[in-house]
């Protein structure tokens, strides 16, 4: 889509949400759908017009502490090295770049992000930096990208940055909502959106993880090489869970969503990737009044999720004992959105 | 069998195994294949033969405090009101009167019963006592009988104290060893001995039940009603564990058996029977050194098993820790068995 602007660029900003998985983890990769959802905490990236050519990146947030990266003429220039934070800042950095290559034309601006969430805790949050940033970069320069689009550039950026990425989080980010995500026999995956308008309130609780996603999705391929049969009944049972949760979603019958979260918990827990530490949590939030409770994403510590109508500010207490950082936060909110703050001069 | 010894009475000590289920549990109900096995924590019932035709109980350990029941032409005479404590003592009672009306014959005697294990935790400490109790005071009055007419002497004490009774405890305590049980389609339950000569080291963590057996069970019969395919589907993976672990413990493959073990419990938390005690006694066992670790029986509370070869006492004091009572023990061991300890005058 050409400019609409010509040579007045826009300063915008451009916000994406994170997300969650509510049901299927791990089955996923052996053919079952999965349901995930987006968290109403999202990352702002803000476009500002430069002058030059140069695109600096102020990501104030994106760690404790905040840091400066100034990209200028492909040299990186980094205002405090926190190593670490640089992983965050390439998603930045390559959306820049894909969407220049998308749209045949590059500017300079200045990109400030700021996120409601912590980078590294399984919410998303490289993929909702990619979104905001594909968007509120296109948009600034004029463009306005259909939702395909964006979601089809994010995935380049993840994958491009990890060498290899599922399209999850940046359908999620894209869209937002409540989606129910399948592989098919190609490998490509087919998203559908549940047609719930259900914002349920669910409270996060985060620990260390002492194990990549690479590494727990390994390990469950070995315990599948072990017993085939055994596991693969595990992940058809994870599989009929999903189903029955989509069902219930539907409806809104939020106690057997609640219910259908403690038994794929304890089946994933009986793949082996559940620890002490997040089947801690899950039972504490169970203790203090929530529906049900599991972990979320790949296990091996990182994130537990529980939901908990009228219950979430106790829930959120009692987790909190346990969790390295607790969030609450509702599911199912609205994709990536733009807004025009002001007209460059 | 025919009295050897007329009116010569010997005083006699029988004794019988406690027993853990090793997998499972919960889905014996549905059909499916349970291995129990003793363990080597016994009951000890002394005979002795008396002049009168009175029946005393000494059973001084069988919880604490230690109460002296006496039963006198059916008079209960309680030596310390702990009406709790009557439990225990009535399948002693039962034992007397079905052994005095299967053989015909009445005798008086002190029955002295020391345990090693306590009462209500699960470890089939009544099946000890049913089973213990027949034999010795069988033998006291001459009579050897054989492990058949024993177990199904011993069932129907526990039928007739409880009302209802699965035959698996008073097997276990009567053959010794590791079974195999399964329900047949007309109700029966086969038994069969695994042939192995594996004794293994185990340690029990025991903490205080929120539920009975019978809660447990009609819950899980509960969420069968809700989700017929997903716990039918659980029951047989269930099922499948416990055919992969009968092969892994023929082949003394204890690696395996642990994680056969891991996965159970974590099938078994899927069907909400666990809670956050239990989880945190499997949990710590692991993290100690177990190969593996679950809860056994019905859940809700009661028992875990660690599999702890080599690592038992470290284990031990982790679950300590957490546990109101911990066992080191060996599964595996022999069953009922009885010495004449001398003849009476």
């Amino acid at each position: 889509m050409p400019s609409l602007f010509g040579g007045l660029m826009p300063k915008v900003v451009a916000s994406a949400p994170g997300k969650v998985t509510l049901f299927g983890e791990h089955a996923i990769v052996y053919g079952y759908p999965a349901i995930v959802t987006s968290i109403d905490r999202r990352v702002y990236v803000t476009s500002e017009p430069r002058n030059d050519n140069t695109v600096k990146i102020m990501a104030l947030d994106l760690r404790v502490p905040g840091i400066i990266v100034t990209y200028k003429d492909n040299e990186v220039v980094v205002g405090t090295d926190y190593g670490q934070s640089l992983s965050a800042v390439a998603y930045l950095n390559k959306a820049v770049e894909i969407v220049s290559e998308y749209l045949n034309v590059r500017k300079g601006v200045n990109l400030i992000v700021r996120s409601e969430m912590p980078v590294g805790a399984g919410l998303g949050t490289s993929a909702s930096v990619s979104v905001a940033t594909i968007v509120a970069y296109a948009k600034s320069m004029g463009y306005d990208l259909s939702p395909d689009e964006v979601a089809s550039l994010g995935w380049r950026v993840e994958k491009e940055v990890q060498g290899i990425a599922s399209p999850m989080d940046t359908s999620i980010a894209t869209y937002g909502g409540i989606l129910k995500i399948q592989a098919t026999s190609t490998g490509k995956y087919v998203r559908e959106k549940l047609n719930t308008e259900t914002e349920l309130p669910i409270v996060i609780g985060y620990v260390e993880r002492t194990a990549t996603t690479k590494e727990m999705v390994k390990m469950v391929k070995k315990l599948k090489e072990r017993y085939p049969d055994l596991v693969d009944g595990i992940m058809k049972e994870i599989g009929t869970v999903t189903l029955e949760a989509e069902k219930a979603l539907l409806k809104r019958d939020l106690e057997k969503v609640g219910e259908l979260m403690n038994i794929n918990h304890g089946l994933l827990d009986s793949l082996g990737v559940s620890n002490y530490r997040l089947n801690e949590i899950v039972y504490v939030a169970r203790a203090a009044g929530a529906l049900g409770s599991k972990l979320t994403g790949a296990g091996g510590g990182g994130a537990v999720i529980a939901l908990a109508p009228n219950t979430q500010e106790r829930v959120e207490v009692a987790m909190k004992l346990h969790s390295t950082m607790t969030l609450k936060t509702r599911v199912g909110v609205g994709g990536v959105a733009v807004k025009e703050l002001e007209k460059a001069p």
